[in-house]
This record gives structure tokens, sequence and C-alpha cells, in this order.
């Protein structure tokens, strides 16, 4: 741990050459009011704590890391989700108040405590997420006066969201934030994001967050619905190292003040445009969070098409994903499709080895079990070399499919987490 | 795949730091004779095949990779296993026949005839092995000649062991021998393995093989029990990188020459010392695998203790060993639990995150889910520092117990396996 080392400050690492030409024009979302402050909490010389406040009415979903050892927000947002209602939402970046035992827990509720005052609305109505160092007490006195002062001056306008997704990283080298505009039954309403995290990864830290926001009025159990779905088919499909943090944290906010008529079931056909908007978004963010994976310099779309099932799809799409061996070869630029055949079998899922085709982008390198006759090592070199890659494979079995995302491997990354003290 | 590339020299890379001082001396195994050649299967300037002689009468053992795509020699290893018996060993390296379709099971075929005629025996009696390049067609017809050569000079001498390791070796950076010896029931019997691999991993290969050699007689019933529950805890528990080969193969062969009393029970009493001698002798060749892991520094023992099961255990043992977040902090010397916190937390098994301990070395660095009151950072890097490493994690829910053995993920494995082409 880097517990006895001085306070990093504020880095500023290249950006990623993975990150979008710009950032998207954020429009207000009705009910959302953001600030950030700096509360000291680790780093230096810059912002370390977001508040969102919410108007009253506003709903919450969220889906949360599957981590066994969860850190103290993570408890708390899935305790304070039963309540379904929602007026502040706290981030604070630097220290991820995981693995603190009693003292996780009682700065988890001191932050509620301050927030509830500032938000004048009940503990139960905040929600908190905290992405950072792991094991070390979160000072959580250091909110005293500022949440209130956040809550004094917050905003709607576009700045704010900007500020807001600065506030929340931590080995980010960009913010992330994605909007869609769509419409309920006629209404127009807005759906805003922001993300943070370099895949599942950060060194010495752990956390992928990331906040939804909307002003469409939408009941609890179909926000809850519309999240975990969305959330299979993007942020449950970025992988950077596999390496699944205690922090994880994915919440939806809906403060209904676009006034579209409530829509009592998750199928509702007069949900499908909010349903694909929604999707797409959180497609966006989890791509950003891909693109930003540390050390990365290729994003890399894994898709699988044949499986017996989108389950097993998924499952050796990751394995592919996962692969140190197929993240080294893309790093290396080696259309080296031998470890993507050894990443299928690994995945203990069926599959037929006679029956594999792999392509690298439009490149078929590999059919029924063997290397394509008409291979073309120039060919797949060239696809090898562009900063996006697909590696699609087609198992023949069924009509299972699935797409990932995920970044190549680098000495950079051994380098941004090794920390080589010495 | 590397199939345009001119054919490697043989390279001289640096040997692993963690290589023991100096190889086994190894006493011959009456029944069991070996020679190696140049069959230019793909190598220049060494040797790339084995060729092991095995009396009449040999029993014969094996586990295979759970890889769905397994290779045309794993595939015919499991087939010749139902028969029992075996005369001949062929293993070659340079070339995995793996992913070669119609064309790898023509040359296990065509080795397999070749073979048979040099041993003087039936084809289904000849084991197969080979390591190396994935998805390139094995020009088999090259052993024509060069088998029966070997069978006519092979040896049982202590110099043939050594020579038979190295004809084997991909990417290791030494040979990888062990022996032992033992009594079953009052009869000297010898145990002699060789293995080669640098974990599951090799750069455009794959695969991790060992063979072990004993003059004890055994039934087969008892010799495969035997096997498969040494693996359990010597193979099965070593990874450098979690990407199983499509080629693993351990065999186990028993000539009978020693000419003990058969034992036809594999729990008999009478076999204690044998299981034992067996067991410690598999786990010496895992080791060295992990040892010789790519790019690996540092060696690392990661034992799980108080699980609800051994197989709980086993699964938060190779979660941390797998992690490339904890594989980078201990190549950067960093005493980082809160990554084994977050192994433990992913691994989907049994924890109370409020009842874990971790130990760096002999330093306990955090208990009953927060960092230790008395951590010293100071003791903690110095264990950091050593060139193996003990990570041991008691999770107080029940007795399981598991260790697994890997190395570190350092810049150069990085560099070993993304080949950057330019």
């Amino acid at each position: 741990m880097s517990s006895s080392k001085s306070p990093p400050v504020s880095k500023s690492p290249p950006v990623s050459p993975l990150a979008p030409g710009r950032l998207p024009e954020m429009p207000p979302v009705a009910g959302v009011r953001l600030a950030t402050a700096q509360a000291g909490i680790r780093y230096a010389g810059r912002t370390d704590v977001l508040y969102v406040g919410l108007d009253e009415g506003t709903r919450a979903a969220g889906v949360f890391t599957r981590s066994k050892c969860p850190s103290a927000p993570v408890d708390w947002c899935r305790e304070a989700l039963s309540g379904g209602a929602a007026r502040a939402l706290v981030v604070n970046s630097g220290n991820a108040n995981a693995f603190t035992g009693r003292l996780g827990r009682e700065a988890v509720a001191l932050t509620a405590r301050i927030a509830a005052r500032a938000a004048g609305c009940n503990e139960g109505e905040v929600f908190i997420a905290s992405t950072g160092v792991i094991g070390e007490p979160l000072p959580a006195e250091r909110f005293e006066g500022v949440l209130g002062d956040c809550a004094g001056r917050a905003e709607a306008g576009g700045a704010a969201w900007t500020e807001a997704a600065r506030a929340i990283m931590t080995t980010d080298t960009f913010p992330k934030l994605a909007t869609r505009s769509t419409e309920i039954d006629g209404t127009r309403v807005t759906i805003n994001g922001i993300a943070k995290g370099a895949g599942m990864i950060a060194p010495d830290m752990a956390t992928m967050l990331a906040f939804v926001f909307t002003d469409a009025a939408l009941p609890q159990p179909v926000l809850q619905a519309l999240l975990a779905e969305g959330t299979r088919t993007s942020f449950n499909c970025v992988t950077v190292d596999g390496d699944t943090s205690t922090s994880d944290t994915l919440m939806l906010f809906a403060t209904g003040a676009a006034g579209n008529a409530e829509v009592s079931q998750e199928s509702d056909p007069r949900l499908a445009g909010f349903r694909a908007a929604l999707d797409d978004l959180l497609i966006e963010l989890a791509q950003l969070v891909a693109r930003d994976g540390e050390g990365a310099r290729k994003l890399v779309t894994v898709r699988v098409e044949g499986a017996e099932s989108d389950a097993s799809a998924h499952r050796i799409a990751l394995s592919i994903a996962n692969s140190p061996l197929v993240k080294t070869a893309v790093a290396g630029e080696d259309a080296n499709w031998g470890r993507v055949v050894m990443a299928v079998g690994k995945a203990g899922e069926p599959a037929d080895r006679d029956r594999l085709a792999i392509w690298f982008g439009a490149v078929r390198v590999a059919v029924e079990g063997a290397r394509d006759p008409a291979y073309s090592e120039h060919a797949a070199s060239a696809v090898m070399r562009e900063p996006e890659i697909e590696i699609r494979v087609a198992l023949g079995l069924g009509s299972g499919t699935a797409r990932v995302w995920t970044c190549d491997l680098t000495k950079a990354y051994v380098e941004i987490n090794g920390d080589y003290r010495s």
C-alpha cells in the first residue's frame, strides 16, 4: 500500500491515444445540479469530491460489483436503494473506503449525515461512492462544510458536468461523458452520464464508477430493470485485465422533471426509444473506459457468434479479451490467431475445434479448424496496425452472440501498476 | 502467426534468475532409453526431437489439457491410453501440431507409424507430444529415418536425460529435470521426470509438457489414479498467466523393471512412499515451470487457508495468482495487499471481508477486514524485495486450504510475447 508515501500531486499523464477528439456538449438534466470541491482527501491541487443535488421525487437504480469483498459505500448504496428515492449523490476520489472495517462504515455514515444536512433530506436518500486507495480510513470529517457549500452553489449547466467527470478521476487520462436525447410517449427526455476508471483497474486503486441522470419519470422497478439490462451489454462487456474492483458502481437517477406520462412496465413499447438511448449511452461510457485502459494503445472489440447461447458466447469473448497472450499479441501488432484458438479452448464452453473460423478485421485467418487457405499475412498485419481492431470468432454451433471491448496489454500497463519502488 | 518469418535460430536468452543453481544427477530408470536428434522441424542448430524407448510391459498414464480445442497429439494420446501399454514416446519442439485440422491428424498417424517401426511395436503403443507454433502443418515426414536412428542409439545414462530435457525446450531458459528414489514393499524404485514450459505460455507457442518415468511395477489404473491425484497439487497449482495451452500433457510411464510386488489398490499403504515421492517430484517439476515463467524475476507461493473447502481455496488462490494487478505489484516490490483483497473478492467464492487476514512472508499486513494495527511498511517492503515471496490469506470460514505457485508480471513478459514487429 502506498499509505506511507507522500500524497501524490495531481500528475498529468499523457492522454490515451484512444481518447475521443473532443468532449461532448452536455445539456442540463432538469432536476440535477452538480458541484465539485477540493476536500483534500488524498490529492493536492485538484478537485476530489463531487456533490450532485437531485430534486424531490428522484428515483434511483443501481448495479454493483459482484466482489465478495465490496467497499463500505457499495454496502451503503445497496441498503439505501431499498428506499428507491434519491436526493443527493456524493463521490470522492483518492480513497476507495474499501477494506476499512468498522472505520469504513463510520465514514460512510458520517458522509451521509453531512450530505443529508446539505441537501435537506433523509440520510437514506443519500448515495455514496468512493474511488482510490484500498485499506486506508477515509477522513470523512473533511466533507464537513464542503458539501454544504457545494449544495449552495451546485449548477445544472454543461461546464458542471465536465467538472464532475474530472473530480472523480483517479488514473484516468481523460474525463468520460456521454449524453442522449430521446422521447417517451411524445415527451422529450435527456440522459447524461459520467464515468471513471481504466477498466476494473488502477494502481493502488480500485474502482469503476458511472452515474447516469435523466429527467424522465419512471417507476423505480422499471428504472432498475432497464439499468440491469443495459449493463449486460455495456459495462459487463468491458474488461482491461479481468480484475474486478471492490467498488464497481453504476447508478441511474431519474428526476421525473420532464413530466412524461409514467409507464409502469419496462416492456411497454413506449419505452423502446428510451431503452435504446440508455443502452447506447451505457455502451459509449463503457467503451470510454476501455479507451482509457492503463497503458492502452489499441481498442479491441471481440465478437463471438455461433455459440450455443449468448451466455456461452459472452464467456468465450471474455476469455479472449482477458488473455494476456492475446492482449500482448495485439500490443505487438501480431496477427496471432493461434492464441485466439487457445483462449476459445480454455473458456470451458462448448466449442468444436474443426468448425472454428477467426477474423482479424475483415481478414479471415482461420476456417474449419485450420489456417485459411487464402490467408494473407500482409493483409492481417495491416489490420493489426490500426488503433481499433476487431477480433471475430464464429463457432458454428448455434446462434449465441456476444460483443466485448478491451485494450492491449503493453509495457506501460506493467509500469503503471508495478510502482517500481527503488 | 510467425508462419512467414524465417525460422528462428536457437537463441540463448538469459537464464531465469529463479533457475536452480545446478541440474540434478539423473540415475537410469531400468527399461527406459532416450535419444535426441535434429529433425529440422523449425529450429536450426539445435535438437528438436526426443525419442524414448520403453521396455515391453511398460504401462502408461496421462492427464491432458482441458482445452476444448486440444492439439492433434493430445487427441492421439487420449485414444492410445485406452490400451494402457507404452513402448515409445516421441516429442518434438518447434511445432505444436495444434489447430491443424486433417493435416494434423495425418501428421500424428505418420509419426506413430515411423515410431512403431523404430520400436518394433504397435502404433497404439506410441505416445506423441508436440510443442511450438500453433496452426502450422507439422512436417512429420522429417521423422523418417530419424526415429529409427534414435532407437538404435538410445541410452539409459544421466547425460541422455539432460539432453532429453533440452530437446523439448521452446522459450524455456533452462532444462527442467527432477528425480526421486523410494521403495515399494521393500524394493527400491526410481522416478525421473522432465518438463518444459514457461507456465501455460510461450510466444507464438503453446505447451506445457512433462514426462515422468519409473521402473516400478504398477497396474495402469493405479498409475492413472496416482498421477491424477498428484497433478491436483502440482501442475494444476502452477500458473504463469492463466492461459491454458491446447497441448498440456503430463504422462507417467512405469516399466515394471524394478520387479517389486504389484499392488492392486492405489490406497494400499505399501504405496505411501511411492505416492509421496511422486507427488514431491511433480511439485518440483511444476515449480521449475513457474521459475521459468516468461520474464519472471520472482517466484510467488500463494497459500489460502480457512476456506469453506479445498476446491474453494484453490479457486481463490488461482484468482490471486492470475491477477495482473497482484503480479505487477510483486514485480514492483509493492506490498499491495489491497489488490489481494480485490482478487479474493472477485473469485466468487465464499469470503467474509471482515474476517480476512493477509500475510506477505511472515508479516501480517491485514487482519479482521482492515489494515493490521501493527502493520510495518518497512517490514513488508523487505519481504517484497526477496526473490521468493509467499502471500498467505486466511479466510476464517472453514478448513479448506490450497497452495499455488506463480511468478511476477514484468515488462519482459510483455516484450517476449508482444513480438513488436516493426
